[in-house]
């Protein structure tokens, strides 16, 4: 079992969505997180996937996927030829005391403080999936109120091109 | 015509992205932007669906949403009453003289820089949508070879309850 990041170029159509999860759901493919958003080009937006699966049913999304009509393009964002990154917002219930220690945690990790009411802090957070789930374990001993993550989305690095994929 | 941010509790099984997505699509109601993740409830996702619409329209929405049985709750993140962000990733071309303008506007809006190759810089920036809007205005004069947004995502401050909603 694989987890692999897809990144979809498709038309932007109302329709869409619904037909490519549609697709996953048909089929018994479980996605763990999709985003999807516009691109510089207002006809395209970018959908990111990830899915788990053995290879066989990882080529099988792919070939169902280049059916669709709405799919422009299919890039596989790999280890080490993208960069994928995922934002966190955690309500965090926080009294005086403990609001200092949830600082002084975000600090450590790059996080900012967005939030801050008598009794939670909001904390916002961007990183790879691992770096996300440390910091959450990290607050383990903290009562996490809300917790919303965007799924992750990415690009290839500059010296890989789409069209390598 | 307003834009409304609707934050939903769903169950976390395979159907539910493609039920939720085909409801707007079969009524023609047009998604600017939607993002899936887990939350501290692995039976649970949220989901953060920017709709734009006249009041009519939202309501039945969310009377839509309400009949279905995957749905758990509805929030609206209201302005004000709740911290709404996005991540973006930038990849825009650049050689030795741009790449140092590129990065002196990047530490302007806090935004970081998360690749570099001989000829492109990748940018990662998280915050509103006028704030990435804005961002992108300013690179104008330079080439976006790439752009990929999450769509928005959110919570509500501290003092706002669920429950309000």
């Amino acid at each position: 079992m694989r987890t692999k990041v897809l990144s979809l170029i498709v038309d932007n159509t109302s329709g869409v969505l619904s037909r490519v999860s549609g697709m996953f759901s048909r089929r018994g493919y479980n996605i763990d997180s999709l985003t999807v958003g516009v691109t510089q080009d207002p006809k395209y937006s970018r959908m990111t996937v990830v899915v788990t699966g053995d290879d066989k049913i990882l080529s099988q999304i792919k070939n169902q996927l280049n059916k669709l009509e709405d799919v422009v393009s299919i890039t596989e964002l790999k280890d080490g030829e993208s960069v994928c990154r995922e934002l966190v917002l955690l309500k965090v219930k926080a009294n005086n005391e403990q609001r200092q220690q949830i600082i002084t945690l975000a600090n450590v990790y790059r996080a900012n403080i967005v939030d801050v009411s008598p009794d939670s802090l909001m904390v916002e957070m961007t990183g790879t999936i691992s770096k996300i789930q440390a910091f959450i374990n990290l607050l383990d001993g903290f009562e996490i109120l809300e917790l919303v993550r965007t799924g992750i989305t990415g690009l290839t690095r500059g010296l890989y091109d789409n069209a390598n994929n």
